[in-house]
Order: C-alpha cells, then structure tokens, then sequence
C-alpha cells in the first residue's frame, strides 16, 4: 500500500502513518521526495486492509493499493488452472462447455422438450430458472419447487447435470437437493448472507458478475464462497451496465483474458442476458469462445413467443442447432472442441 | 406500449401482434404509415406486461414503454406526498430530517459519544450499523445483535429513533424488535427475497437505491415493499457508479426533483456513502437540502482515525456540528428547517 | 414519433401536438386510451424532427422516437452492404482486413521496420500517426508532415495503402495528399467542423466510435460524412468508457452485430487502444473476429520498450506474427479469410 | 510514480526500471517487500510521463501515478483561487455570476426580448449560441456571423459581457472580434486543435467538461489553454453521461467541491443542458449554488413551445425571474450574492 502525503507534510504527520503500519504488523520503507513524501507499506496481507485505515491520518493526500483485495481467487494464491467438475464434466479444460435451457422452468412438456433439442445439439448441462429474481413484484416469479422436480426428472431422463439459481438463503438446502449446481445471479453477486450460506453447501456454484461490479469486486465475491471452503467455482460474465442502449447490457468481452490473468477460476459468459435479443446472441457467443471463454450459458425455448420470461433473448431449437455447428468450428480454431 | 412494425412487415404480422393484445385484454389502435406500421396497445396495466411479450413476435422492430413499470410508488396511483412517521418525526414533511451516527456500532461508549453528540447539534434519528455487509470475507463485519442492543439502549437513553440495515431474510425479525426503520442497502435493493420480509414486517424501511439502479428500476423496488402493503417507506439516494474516479460514487442530485415529480414517496440523501471523503460531504449536504430533500443520512464518528470501517467519510462531532449550522441557514432559504 | 399527454391532458392539449404535427408535414393518429391519450406522429422524416418539438408543448408527458435519427448511414437507406475500396483492397468483403504499424511514426528506421515486419505477417494497410491528439499539452505530439512523409515512402516501397489520423480541420488537405484512408479519431467523433471538411475531401474515411458515444450517435456522425457525398465510410469500435477499471476502455463486442443489423457501412475493431495492455489485445482481436468484424486496426512496435506513445498496447512484430495465425484459424472458422 | 514487480521479478527487470527513472532525470528508490519489489519514482515532474513508459518493461506488473498529469491548472501550481474578469464582472469571487439567454440566436427580437428580461431579474453576462454544434447534419447549425452581429449589438445596448461558443479552429479570430468570453463546447473538450487556438486568442474562455471526462482530463485540457499563456479560464460543469435515463446528463455535483480542492481555477455549473427538462432546471441550480458555485449558465426563451433548439430545457423569463429570487436566498445562505 502506497500512502502519499500531502504537500508540506509534518514529521509527525509521517510519524503517524508509520506507526499506524507498525501497530498493524507492516514494514515501512520512507520516500522522502523533493516535494512529496511517499510512505510504502509492505506486507504479505496488505490486500486485506481497507485503504481508508490510512487515509484518514491528517497530512495523508492519497493512499493507493498495491496488492489486490482478493486473495484466495487469485493467481498468486493458486497457480494453476481450477477445474470444476460436474456430473463427470470438466469445466475449465480443453472442452467448451454448453450449459443451456429456458429461462424459466414453465411446465414438464416445455422442459423436456428444449432439454431434449439441446442435448441433441451438443450442450452438456441444462440449466432452467425455477426461482426467478423479477424486477417488479407483479411479474411471474418462477415455479418454486415445482421447477426443481421438473429439473430433477429432466438430469435422471437425459443424464444431463442441471444448473439453477438460488434466490433466498431459505432455499439454499432445498436447491441444493435438486440441482448439481448453485448459481448466484448477477443481483446476488454482493448478496454476503447468500454468498456465505452457499459457501457452506460445498456445492459447484456459478457466479455472476453483478452487471455494475468491476472485476476486482467479481473475484473478491468469489473469496467469500472459498472462504467457507468450497473451491468449485465457475465465474459468469454475463454483460455490464453502460450508458449504450441498443442491447441491454454490454458483454464485456475483455473479462475473459484478465480474469485468465489474475485468478486460476474457469469463466463461462451468457451472451443471452448481455444481449437481451436473440439476433445479437450468436456473435457474442462466438466471441466469447474465440477470446477464451471455458463455456456457455444459453437460453433456448421452444416457442420464444410464449414464453413467459425473457422470450426476446431466447433462441429456437434449430438457431441454437446452427449456433453449435459455427461454435464446434469457433472452438477448433483456438484449439479446444464443444 | 408502442410496437413498431419493421419496414415491410406482412398484414399477418400486424395481426399476431393485435391478436396478443387482445387476449391480454388490451385494447388496439393501429397506425398504417406510409413506411412503418405502429400498434399502440392500450389499457391501465400495460405497465405491468414485459415489452418481450410483444417484441418477440415476428415482424415487430422495437417496442416502447408508455406506462412505467412500477405503480404503486407512482405519483399517478397516490397524488399528495406520503409522510412517514416514526417516534413523532415526521419524514416527507416541512422539517429537513437528519438522521446521523456511526458507519458501525463498535462499543456503548464510541455509540453513546456520537449519539449524544449530534442529538445535541440537531440530529433526530441514530443511524448505526450492527450488521454490514462488507465487500470482503475477510473485513469486520459488524457486531451483530450486540449491536442492536447497544442501539436499543442509545435510543431509550436519548429519546432518538433508530434506522440500521438488514441484510439477511433470516435477521428481519430480530432488526424489527430492535429498531425503528429497517435499512436496505445498496447492494441489496433488488434482494426481492430480503424486500418481500421487510415487506411484511410492516416497519418503516429506508430503501437505498442500487449504486447502479436507474430510478425506475429504485421505484420498482419499492413496489415490493409497498405489494406487501408496507406503505412507510422513505427512499435513500445515494451516490451511483459512474466513470468519475475522483470521489466513492457520483451523488445523482437530479434523483432528488426526479422522485419529486414521479412518485409520491420523501427522498433523503446519504452524502457520505457517495462522497467516500470527509472533505466532500458538507457540499453535498448542502446541495442536497437545497434540492429539495427531505432529509440527510451523514456518518459521524468520535474518532474517525480509528473507525473501524469507513472513517474516511465520517464527520467528526465538531465538523458536523459546523454542518448543521449550515444546513439551517440552506434550509431555512428552501422554507423548512432542520 | 409517438407523444404521451400526461393523465388528464385537455382537449385542448392534444389538439395543439396534432396542429404542430401537421404544420410540420406529418399525418397524426391518435389514441385516446382510458388514462393517457397517445398521438402518434408519423411520416418519413419524423427521425430528424427533435423530439423537443413537441416535448415543449404543455400538457405532454413524454415524447418517444419510433425512426432512428440518422438516414444514410442506414439500412433502410440502403438494403445491400457497402465495400470500402482502397488501392485495390476491398473493406467490407469476404476479406477480413488487417491495417497494422507503430502508435506514432517516430523515425523512418522505425517506421520501416514495423511495415516490413507487419506486412510480411499478411497485414494489407499500414497504419501510423503523424498528428496525434495527446490528453496533456506536454506530451509528444507527433512528427506532423514530416510523418507524414515517411508514411508516403513506406507507402511506396511496400505498397500498401496508408491510414492516418486528421485532427485539425486546417490539416485536411495535407493530410489527404499523403494518405489512403483519413481517420478520425475518438475523441473527434462529435467535432463537427473536422467531420465536415473530411467529408468534402472525398478521401475514404475510418470514423472511430467516440468513446462514450452510442451507436446512434455515431451512426449519425457518419451522417455528416456522408451528407458531403463521401460514401467511402469504414467505422471503427475502439472501446468505450465504462466502470470496469482493469483496462483502458471496455471493447464493445455487440456493437458489431448491431451495427451490421443497422447500418450498410463496414465495421472494423481496434483493440489495441480497447485494451490498453498487449496481454489483452490478441484475445479481442480474435473476439472481434468471430463476432464479424470487418478488420482490424492493431498497433506494433519494433521495440515496444522505447515507443514514444502507447508502448504498453503494442505488439512486438513476433507477437503480431503470431496472432495472425491464430486470426487466419478464427477466420476460416467463420467462413472470411485474412 | 510507484511502480509495483510481478511476484518473482528478477533483479535485472527491477533493475532496468531503475535505470530507465534514472535516464529521465528521477531519482528512486527501492521497497524489497517479502512478496513484492515496489519501486517509487521521484521527482516533482512525474505526472507528466505516461505511466507506460514503466509499464511496459518486463517484470512490471502495474504503475501508479503519484503526481497529477496537470499540472498549471492545479492547487499546488498557485494556492490562491484565480478571478477572471470581464467588463468589469468578477468570476471566482463573492458574486455568483449568472449567465443566462437562449440557447441559439434565432432573431433580433428573440435575443433582445430574452436578454432584457434576463438583465432585468439579475443576470449580468449573456450566453447565446451562434455556432451550434449539432448531432445530425440535418439539424439547424446557427446563425453563424449574423448570430454573433445579434450579440454584440445586445452587448452594446445592455451593457452586458457575452459569452458563445466556437466549435471551429478556422472561427476562432472571428468569434474573438464579437464575444467577450469563448465557449468551448462538451464535446470539443478534447479537441486539442481548437484548445491552443483558443489558447493563443488570450480571451477569457468557459471550457466545459466532456460529458464523460473524468475531472482530472478537464484540468489536464484547461492545461492546453493556460500553456499558451491564457489564465483567464472559467470551467463549466453541465453533466456527465451515466445509466440513468430519466435525464439528459447527470449533474455531477460532486465536481464543485473536488475542482476547487484540486484546482484555482473558478467553476459553474450548466443546469439546463445536464437536465434536458426545465422541469428539473431550478433544482440543480439552487443544489450548485449550495455546492459553492462560481455561477451559473441558464439557457432563457421567450417563447420555449417555438424555441429553434433545446426549447425543452430553456425556462420562460418568468420562470427565470422566480428561480433568480431563490437563487438569492440560497447565495446569502452562503454567505454570497448573486
């Protein structure tokens, strides 16, 4: 951590900030510039202090990190890639893995149906919303556990492990019976009491990134489920808030390289959500295998036009058939296969 | 609700998206442009039907709301403000109300020093933090119920009404027998899981609105609250994430005639969240009084060197002191007072 | 357009919106619903009215566009994709066309030096600054004619076309006697004089996106290029400003699908000035690809080191070698070549 | 500059940071942490050299500026606050100057209806634009010279300073013979062309923010003006984008306290570009006097229904004269006049 003192700084002023640091079980090494004095402090767990411990001291003009907040999401901590294995399929290897479904879990007849379609096209895991985190409370919120039994019925049937969001720590031992993967929503990224209660069920757990959350944030939520000791975390980037409103949120395809680049965790994107329309989703799934994305997460439904959440965004049976066919030779070409 | 046929879209086309209408119990006039082909579809709850419903027909371009999506928190379901009263402080009213404290209760004694200190400089209500959600496993969390209980005792010991935040579905009724209005924060404005229990608790609430939640997507929230027939609720605006990297978040001070004109809810204004700094708090204050809030959030701590959380935005008794005096005169020129 | 009166507009109100409307050339439709009374606007041109037009008028709530604003830069203007043509390379085909060299020409052993490299790795156009736009006056500011100059000789002897950055309307005329394609840069999307001027050279023209700038805007900036009669138009994404604070500028990977879908004119991806970073520059460029882009725009420097400007974004010529390559597999992936 | 090692690094990568620092003049000087070597940079002109200039070398991991990039601009360049003067009015003092008129120059009798009824209710400088830099090329530009003819007549029989923007380097002699101060518009904030021939003219200039430029990039181009010598610079806040879409801009008001901590210069604030409603106008305008502004730029018609442009966001001189009577309440509230 580096401290910057104001112009004109005091002895005692600089006093203070070292003490402070020594108090705290820091080293201290002293800057003494022609006309700022600059104090770094030096630690294995500076990461873990707030900024604000010295900000605060009078005559301190800035304070900036060196070390990373995260700590055992990072690559320092781990070297090596993390694999994520579910239902015998590894996510972060040389396979890209399609995790697809509906949005919403409606009834027996519409899931079976898209889970069958994907499964023939090649996705790997089926994933299906059976609490649904709305905007507005007068809009359908899911089937509850309903959809979880439908879910469950649908992995024994097609052998396809299931993905599904978990919306209220309530709920976390209830989904964890069903689905063979939690998955936070982006809402949910900085929701601690629900980090923390998943954390706990030892679960494979999907995270998004919350859609206004940098990715120092991202990997920082991810700390608290490795915190309680589970280290089965896929990351989902699943596009971000900008001032741009032809699509709903941006896909922030740069994710995936830094993520590469500073945690060992696998990343899947969902170019659905990002998108919010079906005619801009396969680019950006393409995209994001190309730039290095461990897999995908992709909404399809029988009838977009009936569907009761998030229809727009949804591709047909055959669209989502014809986007595999483009992402099998997508991924060859970066040397890894759907 | 606009629907915009594309260039060339078949009568069929135009008929599908009538037909939906209809059976939704809308009803339909069409407008056959020269080059586009607009439906309007009308009726008092289109606001309420997601625009995907008619997006995802074929043929259709775009589709534009003309009702919000929110109705309750709306001005055109409820014409005069709402008043919120707690303990015989009236919030929405001609008073500017100043709700002040710690970031974190720490112990009865840094507690009881603040409290004592901005009561006797104006402040109403005690705001502290007993449970807090924090960025980081591994920063302090907060005191939990030993927090509320140093609360209780400040609130009977100086007479104050106390705000604090929950942040767990499983805590709401343990915050309820202690405080006065039940905070939610910015990370967990759109927690509809956490939303729906505070709803039903029936308390005050204190909505902050999501560091990056457009103000329909804030008042859409407080529909939550408000479905479960909750109807004291006061709205916190407090800083939104922008590009600027000077300050914490960037105070959206338009938020304030912004609420003003479309909901009947009162709108305070949390400078310290959005400054991050000390320095910038008392301008923002200002500003916002000055804008028409109807009341202040402001941290103040006995000694913000060694705060546990958040000293660098904290106020020390002296400076708040300073503040109120100012606030008095903005006020006064508004005409209200503090 | 579409014009919403406030609930409870007069008779009075709405007739002034349908008597503005007709003044100006449109037909009205209207709707009067059982709580807002909607008119519809309609005519070809209605997309270059302000929508202040009638915003201003009393009684109106909200005034929403149904035509985009810009004209010839869209697909309804003209149905069929445009080629750029520039010294017998076409931009905008089956070719994915790759315009690679040095941030800033610095000397003509530098300039040399990339262009070989460059060109031998299969780039087709040369690209390099003369005139650069520099955030701090005391910045290096590039070698103006003199660079422009050497890019003239590079030219010759290696036979590929040129691409160079105009940032002065005064410079126009010089600029376009030495180089192939005029550039204008991010920060000048919006500098309407400048756009005005490089329209009326005739000369084609790669208009960078501005970096906080919507598609709209920036298709409708091509607008002005294209008013002048300059239909040789290749837009170019180079990252917009967002939150995100591990790169430069978030690259804007759906801009791509969506600008295809709107627009006829040719798009091509910088990722160098996106990401900042060259450890971030391959996978985006290999993104961008996938996604459907129409080129890219790269900087290499022979000794990133010692560049003068933006070394930290360059590629070193066996980087650049390599990534084309892997760009010659994404490609072929999508059915392009390089 | 404090230039932070990969873990690992060797001691010849740290030593060629240290060599480089040392060829350009810094000293240095080395923090060995047990993880990490930091490197500080020394000197009092750091914040001119980029930071990749050491982030470039092998090894590096990230650099971080100390020092600002501007630097004539900033506090500790000159500690006390500058006044700029014109026609005897003094900008940065007690007095909260007003600029107010109509956002273009449509007639005679349209620029000197509104700049009487300005005058009468208390402004003292006229803003009018004559050169109007427009999103589409299809849009009213301005008058041009006639506009600027309008203005000095106005200036002649009112006696008041006029202020108008130039959006052309070719303009800048012939709008420097009408007006007394020169407007630099959001969107040519970075256009550095027409900054040092604004520079060069030695007049007063307003130079607005970019409307996505951190305040740090606006000192740094106040910078471009006052290296040519020009001190007479008036910044002009008047929003930022953000998500929020119930308003044209975001009115940053955090920006008042931050510039004049960081900078001499004086500030105001443009309440009717950042709201784009005049509903929203008055608001604003008291906030920013609460803030501490050094004026404001109020945009006035007599007629906003048949305003040429912007009509939605310029007040009635009515409207104008009532916000001027509570402008003067908020101004003695502290402790100015306006």
């Amino acid at each position: 951590m580096i401290v910057e003192m104001v112009t004109g700084a005091g002895v005692e002023q600089v006093d203070d900030v070292v003490q402070r640091a020594k108090s705290l079980g820091f080293q201290v090494q002293l800057n003494l510039g022609t006309d700022k004095t600059v104090v770094a402090i030096l630690g294995s767990n500076t990461g873990q202090v707030p900024t604000d411990t010295f900000a605060v001291l009078p005559g301190v003009e800035s304070v900036t990190r060196v070390m990373k907040p995260y700590k055992l999401a990072s690559r320092e901590f781990k070297t090596e890639d993390s694999l994520v294995s579910v239902g015998g399929i590894e996510i972060g290897g040389k396979r890209v893995v399609v995790m697809a479904g509906p949005c919403a879990v409606e009834s027996e007849k519409q899931l079976m149906e898209v889970a069958r379609a994907v499964k023939d096209s090649g996705a790997s895991i089926l994933r299906g919303g059976a609490f649904k985190p709305r905007t507005s409370p007068f809009s359908f919120q899911g089937l509850g556990e309903v959809g979880l039994e439908l879910l469950a019925q649908a992995r024994e049937k097609l052998d396809m492990p299931v993905v599904t969001e978990v919306v209220d720590p309530h709920d976390v031992d209830l989904v964890a019976r069903y689905a063979d993967i939690l998955q936070v929503g982006s809402r949910n990224m900085q929701n601690f009491a629900l980090l923390t209660d998943i954390g706990r069920s030892k679960r494979p757990v999907l995270l998004k990134r919350g859609f206004s959350c940098t990715i120092t944030e991202w990997l920082t939520a991810a700390d608290y489920l490795l915190a309680e000791g589970n280290n089965q975390i896929i990351l989902c980037e699943r596009g971000i808030r900008t001032f741009e409103d032809s699509i709903r949120f941006s896909l922030d395809i740069s994710a995936i390289p830094v993520v590469k680049r500073f945690s060992h965790l696998p990343v899947v994107v969902d170019p659905s959500h990002a998108a919010g329309h079906y005619s801009v989703v396969p680019a950006i799934a393409k995209a994001a295998v190309a730039a290095g994305a461990d897999g995908l997460l992709i909404e399809v439904h029988p009838n977009p036009k009936e569907a009761l959440i998030d229809g727009l965004q949804s591709l047909t049976p055959s669209d989502f058939a014809r986007l595999m066919e483009e992402l099998r030779q997508i991924a060859r070409s970066v040397g890894r296969y759907v």
